[in-house]
């Protein structure tokens, strides 16, 4: 997952980048990255840590020019971390581009190959790239005919944003699987994977991107174009349930409405005779308060959460019992012991993470502790963006919601269903994206286990 | 306001120390150190930033030895912050001490000044080093003995620790301003600012230090003193209003659970006719919670806070309305607007920040908006270790609470009284220091207004 | 100017190359790169800086394998400069490639073009990547087949090392313009721009490249192949005047005793009456040796150079008449007061930093100061690898020996001859390049004012 | 060894007190640091490393005032390394103090341990410090008489600045063991180590202090002191061998001029047949140019220094014989093959690196290896601030001449005669100290072996 913003035809166009990818923080932690135009020149900066760590006041100020677009990057594994870190800029015969994206290309791996024959060198391991080579191999007068050329031939989720000599380009595949918003503050056209960074600038939403919409922004104009590829709707329904930030508006809807709404479903699925109902925070927050409100139980901050908690943790040599997740999540014996508990969180991957919370809860002094999950079981890895483990790794590909408790240790378990999920939602239910849960994969993957990353037997780790 | 914490007789002093660092982490963010002692050498680390900033895997290996104390410092300003970032690490003819300090002595500069005349040369303007001089002065064969010597001049408030080559020792002052917990994990003694870091490492709570007690760990035992001097117990109250983490026990109360019994008290005292109740996050989550359960309003997740927002934040050029305060808190338009909404915050100070927030939650479109504030008015300064303004920028030393109101555009505004207050805590009323509300001072400050700070025309930047 | 080293089948391959670019360092000291292959990747260290800088043993370490090449890179302008440290290296279909490179291709903008318009994607601004591309649009199964076609369109002058999953490949230009020695030590193959490297790793010379030929090292053996392009040797003569180190061999010649025999050369040319012989050190000791030798005039050591010197000096505001090139050369006040001093230095540039000297030998009590260049006037700015200025910023170009003489202000001025200089090598006069001085070009160049490196309109200034 | 400046009533007092110390780095490159008094602050900088590394333009600017001091540290053993960097700042009840020194105490270790039992605390292993803590003792109205009264007790070897609030002072202990200069520049007065430092700025010289000489500058004028306590002239002599720039000015004497001479006297003491006089480089040159002179036989510059050597090297694991010589010396084979060489240096310490270089020249082909040392052997360690090792480590006190030769492998082996060497200097012969010499050292210390770093168990990193 990644967070992406641009914005065009603003005066600090830098200063208010660096404010969306701020607001967009939660997307992606391990690198941040921004590109600027002045009309003459690109002007890059890319590093490691959050958006507060790589730029510096004297960086905003060399991000020079009226336009700009950046990236927030979710961890990845291994030394290939800072090559990959986004914007992607090359040069092209027609001039300089840049690139930001948030999805998976589903066909890359063919596409590089392919290209590799016919001589192209590529500087990064990231399926973003294909698209450049892409355009760069097919230049047209317009760079938007150059763009939509390439597109015909790639395949899988993109929310792109391109930095051109003409323009500022924004693209959304035509199954629509990531969020991309589009605002305008003033004179300026912006675009943010999420709503929230339009209300820290002040900017107005327009609404989303059409899947397979292509907007090209210029000197405060906007032309609209639409993909001939037409595709059924697929909108990621993850981003509801996780990863967007409670107050931002995805696709149709507020995220913490459609979150506290299933928490109201999920106690009506999922009822169980207990005392309190408490979050698993931040994310369980809203959750646990819909199903506070529709049980009539009382809603607890049982579980403190320590915000300070980084990526550099040092683990003490000598064992503490479920340590990894006790140095984030505390719960208050003081409020929990007795007393016959409803644990909610909003999904659960290997099931590792829930049995020590389990575990922390009970020996906290919860009578009994009862699991209930504002999603259905996440069956099926992810092709389209999100940063799953492999199927075998996920517990509920392996076991039944029986098994699944049995290994958390929880009293009793439920989940939301996909139907009492969707019918949270405004949109048609088959509007949504919903593999992870059902295996129903709308665009085939070329590779289902191995990861592109491993393509590339260059390792670099660059000193400036 | 700072963070300390101590361990006695563990193989993994420095880890362990760490870790109740990283739990205290709230208690201050700008610097950050520790030192142990192996029998032989005391070994220090200290830098500027968050606990998980200053240490690294080979420091905690470098700081060897079975005991160790740690310090997290509050924000001060001014380049002297390196200077005193605390431990402060001495030798003596009597062998090296060393000290962390969470507190403010109240005759500091004069017992400085006096010192200095006889030939002392101090290391930093901290007012913890004179603990340290005094000590060096009256050297006796037991450590315990010339502390006890030194604590009888010094005046105000301290709960520190002394690490020496006879053990860690843990005092706090006579009138136990500031709280001071002592526990147990395994053979090991720990003392911490708050009941939050035994949890993290599985120790068990003994109990608080008793104002003026003296407690010496020293290969896994215990000895307990108390001072001579007594005085009135003054336990600072504003801990459990905003200082200490919701779920850490102070004093004899559980913090979450007080804050939530505040609101209860302030929606009985401040009712008003309204729709939701929304928490100014973090610290408003828990009285909003009572609040909205004693006055049967819905309590609504209405702002979200933006937890990645660190202090080197880079303000736009552009004028955007109530910036610093919108990066770091968002109200969800979609929750609140066209409501009648009862914010819930802790404290109000110089009134321009609530002010912010009253005119973002008024633009996200309330209908109305009232504050409620789970404390009473903050009308006089802290000499007792929390950091307050001057009086004069303490708003409701200058306002009653309508011009409060007036000044902050709330629609109504109500306080918890000093009665209600108290009436939510297990102690008896008058064990509580009320001096930010009340003015009654029980300990009298040479020095009400300027920084001791100041006192040192010496300013150092290292740079190794 | 460059300095670069390879090293075929050694165990310690990281570490020796690591010891090669060290005694390479004078060839360059902005930046420093190495990049090694084990057989199953690569891997690569970039960074600002001196080699002392850029690598650590855990660097080295990391840089695993029996075969690496590196490169140290000369001062350049621009915020290109991270961009633009070599190796180079890239995947491509048959596998990843590493390039280093000195010298300089005088038809790499058009190839580029030429490259772009088919849609190949440019990752730096240099000029050596252009053969990286040339041989991606034309795999073969031998990377030498490949290469030598790239080559076959590449003009100029380059003496470069190329790292591949073959082996390790050194080529040489048809002309020869800059230095490339072949050595062996125990069962491995090394290669590097001058022989003082073989020195400190104890490798013996087998001897240099000839023009023209490309060198293959595998599994501590060698192929060797001639270009069918044939073209008159042009061997840099330059790098005798100044920029090889003494103790090298550079062609088939001491630079050392080139050097001496360059300053009794230029005694017999220039004679004048003196009392003293003074080098401008480093580089005028060799010659003014010579020049006493043959004059019979004492040598004295009356300048002192502060080898502490480095790139990032601070300028005080107030002026000092001369300060930048005083604070690197000191003349001795009681060596050179009341003397007739012969100044001897190795060329002239812009003529300022000249002037500078002479003045403050003056100042030093110098009774008269004659100045004496090892070299003929600099006229023409060399396209084959010497970062000179452009042609009308070179004084000689502007001025005759007599207006030269007047700038700089010395008492008398006198140059070496291009015959007597050529006289001094063991070459063919007609075996060197004297373009800088004659203007007689033997590669004609596409560019002779612009600076390549203006062509790409990104700057990137990386973080991690 | 330590370089110190100051400068007093100058506008740019920090500015130049970087280019002194720049000027003055060849006495130190652990650690450099600077202090500045502006008339209400002192502002420090102090860090590990170069001069060029420590201050950035903006560390200049925040040293604000008219004036300043500071210090260049010779490499010393130990984590205490960043602890001791110079200058110490204090504050004391007269204001605070800040002092460089250059030198040795050597009853340091006594006179701190009455100070500490006596209540004082010492930040610093350092014996400069002692004095700090004796003046905050005996605080006078003016700081000179503190400082004296000071001096009184202490012992050993001082050159020494202080910064006051009452203007800078510096003193020469009563034996003028270390050189100190005092110049001019326009209104300033300045003091400097070494001469070198003044013909930078441009500042004239008025000539070394005398002996227990206290000079006190304050805006622009100077008083001179005399300090009690007689004793007779012991000037390092040392600093004439090697430690001083040649470019200096020491005592009376032109260092140059003296290095010269004295290889002229060593050439007739220590007559050789042989063909070539080559130096080890630098020191050697101007023995070797001296010797070259007496002898009749030619001067070569038979080996190359790597200027880019710093104190970081990375040694290869596979053994390279003489390895860490090599990379700094490079014989050249061209000029040495078939010759009888004379090679000249200043002195041997242990013997361990002149046989390196022994070696490395014959390998280099010399015909015979006849060394010449242009100082006395030196057999007895410095009390008096020179870093020299154990007396059981230097060579020339376990061996005689012949012993010495047999051990450096070389064919012949001649020092200079004290005698000699005196004859070169133009103060009387009985004005210097020759205690590495002769062993008559002229003021006794306390301790001769142990270090008195080892005193002080606290080990400190910091980072900020």
């Amino acid at each position: 997952m990644c967070g992406i913003f641009g914005i065009e035809n603003h005066p600090e166009a830098s200063g208010f980048t660096y404010l969306g990818l701020y607001a967009l923080q939660h997307r992606g932690q391990e690198s941040s990255g921004m590109v600027s135009w002045d009309g003459d020149n690109m002007r890059v900066e890319r590093g490691m840590g959050l958006v507060a760590d790589v730029f510096r006041p004297a960086t905003l100020e060399r991000l020079a020019g009226q336009s700009a677009i950046g990236h927030t990057r979710y961890s990845t594994a291994g030394a290939s971390a800072f090559l990959n870190a986004q914007p992607i800029v090359v040069n092209t015969a027609n001039g300089p581009l840049a690139v930001v994206h948030n999805g998976n290309l589903t066909n890359a791996r063919g596409l590089r190959r392919k290209l590799e024959k016919e001589g192209s060198i590529f500087q990064t391991s990231s399926d973003t790239e294909v698209i450049l080579h892409l355009m760069a191999r097919n230049p047209r007068e317009d760079v938007v005919e150059s763009l939509l050329e390439a597109l015909r031939v790639v395949e899988g989720a993109y929310s792109l944003l391109l930095l051109t000599s003409q323009g500022l380009v924004a693209a959304r595949d035509p199954n629509g699987f990531r969020p991309l918003a589009l605002g305008t503050l003033g004179d300026a056209f912006c675009v943010a994977s999420e709503t929230c960074a339009f209300d820290l600038l002040g900017a107005e939403m327009i609404g989303q991107l059409d899947p397979g919409e292509v907007v090209v922004a210029r000197d405060g104009a906007v032309r609209r174009y639409q993909m001939g590829k037409a595709a059924q709707p697929s909108r990621c329904a993850f981003e509801h349930v996780y990863f967007a930030r409670p107050d931002s508006q995805v696709y149709e809807d507020s995220v913490a409405q459609v979150r506290t709404q299933m928490g109201q479903v999920l106690a009506q699925e999922q009822p169980t005779d207990a005392d309190i109902v408490v979050p698993v925070p931040d994310s369980g927050l809203c959750p646990a308060l819909g199903y506070s409100r529709a049980s009539g139980l009382p809603f607890e901050l049982g579980m403190t959460r320590n915000h300070y908690v980084g990526r550099t943790f040092i683990q003490p040599q000598q064992s503490i019992r479920d340590f990894g997740v006790r140095v984030k999540l505390n719960p208050d014996r003081r409020l929990i012991a007795g007393k016959r508990v409803i644990l909610v969180d909003d999904s659960i991957v290997r099931g590792t993470t829930s049995r020590k919370i389990v575990r922390m809860v009970r020996e906290a002094g919860a009578a009994e502790v009862h699991l209930r999950i504002s999603s259905p079981p996440t069956r099926w890895p992810c092709h389209y963006g999100i940063n799953t483990p492999r199927k075998e790794e996920l517990i509920a590909s392996q076991h039944d919601v029986e098994g699944i408790r049995a290994f958390i240790e929880a009293d009793s378990l439920g989940y939301l269903s996909v139907e009492g999920l969707l019918g949270c939602l405004s949109g048609a239910p088959e509007s949504y994206c919903t593999a992870c849960w059902t295996g129903q994969y709308r665009v085939a993957s070329e590779a289902q286990d191995d990861r592109q990353k491993v393509l590339f037997p260059i390792h670099s780790e660059e000193r400036v």
